[in-house]
């Protein structure tokens, strides 16, 4: 029997953003499936494999004419549901079909599912409460990096690498000191960690002054961790002017946001990652949320030669078990979740035979 | 038994042009075999293995004295049938002898012949009427392709996809509405087109006002693609004011030149492109030769992407059949040669043994 | 059993130089070993595994805090023998430890012991008589070379190749001409060439003007290379006035220098080069140290294509023999001292079983 591929496939996965397929296809790659993203007759987003059932070549390289692609080679052309529908000088009826996946638009982003179809239920989508609401604003990015998916879900289950990793911006010292706390809500893991009466850092002294209060107070921190399956991590940040209840401040005494991860596996060893921020402060602002989408792009900027240099250090020594400290609880039981789900899905695929 | 190799051996390919060898020598794989070129005590074009018995430098990074190429790395002079024949302080004659690879220089190329040398008869060299004709003038050039070089032959042997990745230049929609045939005229593939009463695309257009024809007239247009052993693609090409005749027109009423394509096997998964067009119009003009290479360049540049990313495809999905429409029958056939060609080595090479 | 790696592990290779752990760890890979080196508590140099047992980040990312390395992703502090000192909110008593290797600070390098500590003498360094004198003067660099180390060994015990490779500053006609002599002194291989009563090269012109002699006068010229365990070559070179005794000339009759390579392996088919020249004339001259620096550093890059393009020429043709002339004598015997020393090893490690 093959080796199950290291993510569930039956999942709605963040597969790109909306401009990213405005003007042309758009061919990615997502759990090992090449997909060629465009938008149908309806305007819908279709995706389909990346591969033109008559000579192979990739269909993202084609146009999109009427809702349908168009190869860019032979004029073949694509109907949504992955049957050919035209050719110049052709009967395509009996032209192979290519698969079709099930795709979702919803929160601002365009969502695949890259299993079993029958399974693909849009009510099976992660809510993200923040994004249809008129009270938050949101601005966020890409990065395509090259090292498993995994070490990216451990890396934001476990903040305590802002320290080190994030030292000149949200990071300090007091991260490290506070105790972290790990636990299951319903389906979700969190991992959460509060600091009272610290100063806060260059980041949060920021958000601080574009939300009117006073940068060098002493403030309460938080950071909750969320992981859903397939694999993302929402995390609730801010700080309270200190003694206002921390997390539970009335919302003049505070400021917070949602950092947004959806982390889209590519192959083994590369992923899609989807980065962004959802605040409820000066949520009109425009420019503020430019500013926070760069400082927020250069911050994680710096998570990926760490990450990549981990995967090939991992990748030369395959044997060498690494440490599983508290600290670590929240990657763990998230790679729990993942392994529980693959296992469920492998069951299910047994049992269908 | 080894697989065999996905190209004849034993036929004459163009390995280089004749200005590539005018200063120093050339290294260049072909056929998967590395070879060095340079020119003789006479002047007669050299190929060997690119491989010093020595110490195994490249002979292509030395120089050429007297005709011989001497190795860069050590002073071994290698004679121009392979054997070395001096070296500074060194008895030479029992060294180890390199290959040499019959090589012939005509029609404006250099040739070589990969296989056994036994058969390698010039007579067996493709004829190029054009070539030696005062009539004909000819500019081109050379392209490295990451791809099978049989996907450049279903290419040029399907000129369908002009439509689609040449839409600029010399494709047109009727290409697409014109019935291609394909029949064998002796040992060559031949596929053809013909479309009657349509305007000229860009590239015609410039052609015939070169010629003095009304760029803006009807036009009959054809392409008639011949495939030759082993892999040489000849198309002719051209426009005739709409009326007189098309192919048969008188020459003051047409435009009409020969695509010229000579693929080159590198690795299995890579060619030498020598492309080119010879015309029989404004033959004295060079400048116009010029603009037409630096046309010819970027359209032949458009097909570039799709063939690698097509071979990357292919390469992905290893069991997938591609479809064989009547449009692919050219280089369907063009295959069933190429392999007959390929069974034929085998067969006398085991017949040898 | 597994292949015995193509190099002796219990010796001192040259890992760096002190200036490249100055301000921040280094990362370098030294016979296939991931190292990191810094300079612990008590500036001694420290080489240890470039692997975090905590998640297998690169320490070599990471800081230098207090002599410990930090890791720059959760703060791990790793003490200078390989265990972990601290971690923030961790007991670290029962972490894994990662490899220490021996390492030595002598003679303006750092230098590594691969493998066995208890075999790490230091009086086994190989002894540097100009490093620590002031009536030498030494300047020198570093290359990264994509070829096995043992290409380099071959290249540096067989001058003959400066006639081809560098025949615009060292290399002349001459070399070629004279005879080789090779011998084993002790542990050594020893390959000379002597010529005499010739025109000094252009590199020796500069010298010999540099040292107030006349830079046209006949001289007698000589290159001594000594090839020692594990991977060094020391090449005594340089020119006399011609008829003063060459080699045994009086110091005001001649320019000499010690051309100083340290041949590192990286993997099997890389390589770290650290070349320099050590010299007796002029010492004091710093503007002239970094004239020859830059001289050697020019002429030592021209051997980087042929060696580079030799490794690819060999792995693809690996069972083609090359030749053991005499001029190959050096190369060949210090193989044969390689093999012995790895067989030595293998023997060892066989006996401790």
């Amino acid at each position: 029997m093959a080796k199950a591929a290291p993510w569930p496939l039956d999942a709605w996965y963040v597969a790109c953003t909306p401009d990213e397929i405005a003007d042309r296809p758009l061919g990615r790659r997502i759990c090992g499936k090449a997909m060629v993203f465009h938008r149908g007759k309806d305007d819908r987003p279709v995706a389909l494999e990346d591969f033109c059932p008559h000579r192979g070549a990739p269909l993202s390289l084609g146009f999109v004419r009427d809702g349908e692609l168009v190869c860019g080679y032979h004029g073949l052309t694509m109907g949504c549901e992955g049957r050919a529908t035209a050719m110049p000088g052709q009967r395509v009826a009996a032209f192979p079909a290519i698969r079709a996946f099930p795709v979702l638009e919803r929160y601002g982003f365009i969502w695949v599912w890259p299993g079993d179809p029958a399974q693909a239920d849009p009510a099976k989508l992660h809510p993200l409460f923040w994004a249809d609401s008129p009270d938050w604003a949101y601005g966020g990015g890409l990065y395509h990096i090259a090292c498993d998916y995994r070490l990216m879900v451990d890396n934001l289950m476990d903040l305590t690498h802002e320290t080190y990793v994030h030292a000149t911006s949200i990071g300090q010292k007091e991260i490290d000191e506070a105790p972290v706390t790990t636990r299951l809500e319903g389906e979700e893991v969190v991992t959460s960690r509060f600091m009272e009466g610290i100063h806060a850092p260059p980041f949060w002294r920021m958000a601080l002054r574009g939300a009117g209060l006073p940068e060098n107070a002493l403030v309460d921190r938080w950071q909750i961790c969320r992981f859903s399956l397939p694999s993302h991590v929402m995390i609730e940040v801010g700080v309270a002017l200190a003694g206002h209840g921390g997390y539970h401040a009335p919302a003049d005494k505070k400021v917070s946001s949602v950092v947004v991860d959806f982390i889209t596996p590519e192959t083994e060893t590369s992923h899609h990652y989807f980065w962004g921020m959802a605040r409820s402060f000066a949520v009109g602002d425009a420019a503020l949320t430019d500013t926070i989408r760069e400082g927020q792009g250069k911050i994680f900027s710096e998570d990926l030669e760490m990450l990549e240099r981990q995967q090939k250090n991992l990748l030369a020594y395959p044997d060498r078990k690494l440490l599983k400290l508290n600290i670590d609880a929240g990657g763990v039981r998230s790679r729990m979740a993942i392994d529980k789900a693959i296992a469920a899905e492998t069951a299910l695929a047994a049992q269908a035979k």
